[in-house]
């Protein structure tokens, strides 16, 4: 399923490619994130158009609208939502734990009510992964225990014991045609706990690895981390995936740290604040220092949005709150995302990846409220 | 300006061309509405795409926000948004008669306060005109006094003699290059009262003549009888504007009473309400009835939504409040609108429009719902 093409003399970083019966993603990618069976404020067409690859859907709530009966009715995800390339499908874990209302941690799964309106549900390795099948992703995902970051050592070696023998059930349940299930890594910032974790799910042989129990709130320091600690025992020849990262200089230093996958809701939910990323970091387009500004919100930038729009225009529609600006930032978002990435597949292969990451590391002044933002799954709810 | 190329036999239908610096429009034309800026959740492609030639734009609306110093800057209404095409601009009059709290009647205008932020602001025939002019649109509409359709005939009579004289003004003063500029007639449903103020207007030359004082709360009978009061007295070689209307039927039959152009909020404000227009009539796509319907909105539809959407999708993206929902719809409604204007011109030039009227204002049922929709721009204030 993965193949290593290169790896970076100056790093962690590698140039690989992952094919599916869909289609063929170059590594590193980015996985636009479509929760609800839609990435936010956009459509097929556009994502194609700025290079998406593949995108994400959530098992959690897919599963709960329009639920499990209809998608299994339209013949599965992907011609529900009309996305002819690869899906990943998130397992519901990290929802589970983050959304919902837990009621009991059971044996085998959680008992929790519904974010949406109370109801008492179930999900567990088995509930996850048949979801999954008749999502029909093209990569499903081991459903975990995501413990928060504010986690004793304790509550995460728990996590890890409940993760492990979960991801066991995952690995015995019945899949969709050509699907691949990875393994998730918990363990928190702890070095030993992401290495047992980490020995313990590659011993179950995946067809790829995700690190898990990031992006739930925690310091970038502690982030990194957790990727540290944890890729050391990955095999080289198998896909490696940092769930719910990050902000653009983060995906770079995390490619640096060897991770080839990211998915973020970060593009289009900064987007609908009114705030676009560049090069340089965030920048707020619906600021009045925008009102007459005839750039495009990115100099070069060959976006839908940057070949058509100007910062004051785009200032404009967000401060009269017309649908296409909210639209426009999400293009821009997603665009310079995926940007991002081919930039350092092309350096990666020139053998220019160190220069690169020194340059636009250098370059991007991160924004402790874009960072805020990351984490504010735990606070927002059911948005993304 | 136009040219008139063929009349229906059995109607007062006609098949005609408008021809401006930016482009030539056929007529029958709908003319979407882009108040703000932006016709509501669409992007210039698209809207090119479903195949517009002319889109509206709102003095009222655009001269609070952004305000005609950005316009100005930019170079004018089309380069701001984008929009390579005619642009009509509606004079403020409408707007400021239902949307503003007016505060006194003046010789030269209207003292009003804005609906958004109560500004104190004034309105005349010379301000309509240079915003106009300043926005740079192709077609310019006189500043003109609408009264709502309860008002008295002493009132109608009050409004009649004020819109004449301003449309006096409005004819003295300068126009952008290119610029036309129409009449406009009031009168309520008088027969008199629209005999006399069109044959004023008339008398003063205009590029083309619109009918106002309609798509304001009134009565299906009375918006008719409005329009069929005053053609008679329009001259054959210029074009005939319905302003703010109207439901597919009413075009129909307003296009048979020898109407030419239309603009109307009915496609994208209904779209936001998760209502799809067809050829039988409306329907709710939100509605739990299309929950796993696997057929597009409208079978044989060929917009973007229909080609790649079912309506069970769609149903669901309205359900989680997903933006692509309302977008989708936008898209086909205003789709929608614009090929029963194309099929109008073909059957006027097939000379098989009699047959065309019948069939289709026989299937298409009314919505009460949609039609008091129509004039709700009185009570909802700033949307469009």
């Amino acid at each position: 399923m993965f193949e290593l093409l290169k790896t970076d003399p100056s790093s962690k970083a590698r140039l690989g490619r992952v094919t599916t019966t869909r289609g063929v993603i170059d590594t590193p990618v980015f996985m636009p994130v479509g929760t609800q069976g839609s990435v936010k404020a956009l459509d097929p067409r556009e994502l194609q158009e700025m290079g998406t690859k593949i995108i994400l859907g959530n098992t959690y709530h897919l599963n709960i609208r329009p639920g499990l009966d209809i998608i299994r009715d339209a013949g599965g995800l992907h011609r529900f939502i009309n996305w002819p390339l690869p899906i990943l499908t998130d397992s519901g874990g990290f929802q589970v734990f983050s959304l919902a209302s837990i009621r009991k941690i059971k044996a085998h799964g959680v008992e929790f009510r519904s974010h949406l309106d109370g109801n008492l549900l179930f999900l567990g390795p088995k509930e996850a992964m048949e979801i999954q099948r008749v999502l029909g992703s093209d990569i499903a995902m081991v459903f975990d225990d995501c413990p928060p970051h504010t986690a004793t050592v304790r509550e995460v070696k728990e996590a890890i014991e409940r993760t492990v023998r979960w991801a066991g059930e995952c690995r015995e349940q019945p899949r969709a045609p050509g699907q691949s299930v990875f393994g998730i890594i918990q363990g928190g910032s702890h070095a030993e706990q992401r290495e047992e974790c980490a020995k313990a799910i590659v011993a179950l042989n995946f067809d790829g690895y995700a690190i898990g129990g990031v992006s739930v709130g925690e310091p970038e320091t502690e982030m990194m981390k957790a990727v540290e600690h944890t890729v050391p025992f990955l095999p080289e020849n198998q896909p490696r995936y940092a769930m719910g990262l990050g902000t653009p200089a983060q995906l770079v230093e995390l490619v640096a740290r060897g991770i080839d996958m990211f998915d973020c809701v970060l593009p289009t939910r900064v987007a609908r604040n009114g705030t676009a990323f560049t090069a340089k970091g965030t920048v707020s387009i619906k600021a009045g220092f925008n009102k007459s500004d005839w750039r495009p919100i990115e100099e070069g930038c060959e976006c839908f949005a940057c070949r058509n729009f100007s910062r004051a225009y785009l200032r404009h529609l967000l401060n009269v709150e017309e649908i296409l600006g909210l639209r426009m930032l999400s293009v821009h978002n997603s665009h310079m995302f995926l940007k991002v990435m081919a930039d350092m597949r092309a350096h990666i292969a020139a053998g220019t990846f160190a220069e690169f990451r020194r340059e636009f590391v250098g370059n991007y002044i991160p924004s402790e409220r874009v960072l805020a933002t990351r984490g504010q799954t735990k606070v927002r709810g059911a948005d993304e």
